[in-house]
C-alpha cells in the first residue's frame, strides 16, 4: 500500500477507556486514525443498533495526538455505521476494535460489542480486527499486547482478508517475554454456566443478580482457549453468514411442506 | 416422543406482543408451554446480556390459557438464562422464539434479539428455532404463519437438531393460500445502506437519526431472501461457531510470528 492507510478504531468500552488509548497509539505509528467510540461503556451490548432512540455524534480531544476523535451515544455497532456514511471522507483501509478489557475468545464472541464493531464493518467490505486482552480491570496493562497488535494489523493491511470474513484476536494477561507467540486458532466448544443470585429489594420484590463460570467443554489443541492457557495470542477468523450449510441437505429430507392444518 | 413435550417460548418484542400471542396458541396444541419474555421490547438488542444491572422475573397472566408466562426485565438472551438456571424444574426440549414482527432473514440475523434467544437456547444444547413474520407492525396477522410454525416445531421434536445448530425461519407476509410452501434455504448476502438523518436539538446540537435501506446484493436462488421473494417460508439452519474454517490454513502462512517490536 503506497498511501497513507485511513484506520477507523472503535471499541465498546467507552472512549476514554485504557484500552482504545493503546489502540490509538499503535495504530498511529501505522496510519492517519479516526475514532469514533461510544461515550459510555457498551460491554455485553451484542450486536445491538439504535432504532429507537437518536443518536448524537461529536469530535472530542484527549490527548496530543494526531488521531481525530468522535464520540458518539450509540452502540459499537452504530459508531461504524456513523463514522462510514457520516464521519469518514473515504471508506478506511482498517477498521479495528478494542482492546477490549475482557476476553472475546469461543463462545464469547457472540456477546461481544467489540467484535460487534468488526462484524458491522466487515459486513461493509471493510478489513477488520477486533482485540482483546483478558483482563476486565480498568487498570490493565496493554503494554505487552501492542506489538501483537501492531503486527497484525499491518499483516491485515498487507494481505487484506477475503470477503465475509473479520478477526477475532485475543491476548493473555502475561508479560511480553512469556507471551509465545500467535497462534492461528479455532473458536472453542466453551460456555457460561450461569448462577442467579436471587435477593429481595426493599419492598420484598425477588430480583436477580447474573453471575456465572465459564466452562471449557473442548479438549482441542487447535482452540483459542487452548492457545490462551499457554500463553499465546489467539487469532480466529470469524465469519458472519451464519449458515449451516452442512446441514442444508438433511433438512431438505425432513418433508417438511407436509404442512399442519390443525395449528391453534 | 412419549411424554409430553416441555416448550420454552420467548421473543424480543415483548411478552404482550401479538407474535408471541400467536406463538403460545401454536405451542399449546404441541407441549406444556412455560413462557418467559422481556417485559418491553428489546429489537435490534442483538445478543445482548445484562451484566451491570439486576433482572426482575415475576409470574404474569395474560389470558385463560394453559402455559405458565413470566415477564422478565431483561433481554431475550438474559430471558433464556433465567428461565433455565431459575425458572423451569427440567431441561426444556424446544425453545421457540418470535413470532417476531419483522423480518430476521439474510444479514438481520447479525442484529436479532429473537434470534439471540434461539441461539442462547441453542448453546445450551436445547432444539430451538426463531420465527419472525414479514410484517413489522403491531397489528400484522399471524394467522397464515401457524400452520408453518406448528409443523416445523414438530419436525424439530421428532428429529432434534445438531449440537450448534438453530433454525432461522421467516415467514412472507401473504395470505395462506398464496404461501408456496416452506423452503431450506441459505442467507444471503445482503446488507444494508443507512443513511443518517442529521438535525439539530432546540440547543442546536447536531443529533442523528438512523434509517437505511436493505439492499440484496445475492442472486442465488437458493438464498432465504429469494424464497421469501416467491412466498416461500424460508429456513436457515444457523451455527454459533463463527470460525471460518476454510481460511485457517491460508491465515498459516502469514508469518504471524516475525513480531513487530516498534508498536507504539
Amino acid at each position: 500500500m503506497t498511501k497513507t492507510p485511513l484506520i477507523l478504531v472503535t471499541n465498546d468500552d467507552g472512549i476514554n477507556a485504557p484500552g482504545i488509548r493503546a489502540l490509538i497509539s499503535v495504530m498511529n505509528t501505522i496510519g492517519d486514525v479516526v475514532v469514533v467510540a461510544p461515550d459510555s461503556p457498551q460491554s455485553g451490548m451484542g450486536h445491538a443498533i439504535t432504532l429507537d432512540s437518536m443518536l448524537y455524534a461529536e469530535q472530542v480531544f484527549f490527548d496530543d495526538g494526531p488521531q481525530k476523535e468522535y464520540s458518539c451515544s450509540g452502540t459499537p455497532a452504530d459508531c461504524v455505521k456513523i463514522a462510514i456514511r457520516e464521519i469518514l471522507d473515504r471508506t478506511p483501509d482498517l477498521c479495528v476494535s478494542g482492546i477490549n478489557h475482557g476476553s472475546n475468545s469461543s463462545i464469547n464472541v457472540i456477546y461481544s460489542g467489540t467484535m460487534s464493531a468488526a462484524v458491522e464493518a466487515g459486513i461493509e467490505g471493510i478489513p477488520a480486527i477486533g482485540f482483546s486482552l483478558l483482563d476486565y480491570t480498568w487498570n490493565a496493562n496493554f503494554e505487552a499486547s501492542k506489538p501483537f497488535v501492531k503486527t497484525i494489523a499491518q499483516k491485515v493491511l498487507k494481505e487484506g482478508l477475503p470477503e465475509g470474513i473479520v478477526l477475532n484476536v485475543n491476548i493473555p494477561n502475561v508479560s511480553k517475554e512469556n507471551i509465545k507467540g500467535i497462534k492461528v486458532s479455532r473458536q472453542a466448544k466453551a460456555n457460561w454456566v450461569e448462577e442467579f443470585d436471587k435477593r429481595k429489594n426493599p419492598q420484598g420484590k425477588d430480583y436477580y443478580w447474573l453471575s456465572g463460570k465459564f466452562v471449557n467443554l473442548d479438549g482441542g489443541e487447535d482452540t483459542d482457549e487452548w492457545a490462551l492457557e499457554n500463553n499465546y495470542v489467539s487469532l480466529v477468523p470469524i465469519q458472519f453468514d451464519l449458515t449451516a450449510h452442512y446441514f442444508l441437505k438433511e433438512l431438505n429430507t425432513w418433508n417438511l411442506n407436509d404442512i399442519e392444518t390443525n395449528s391453534a
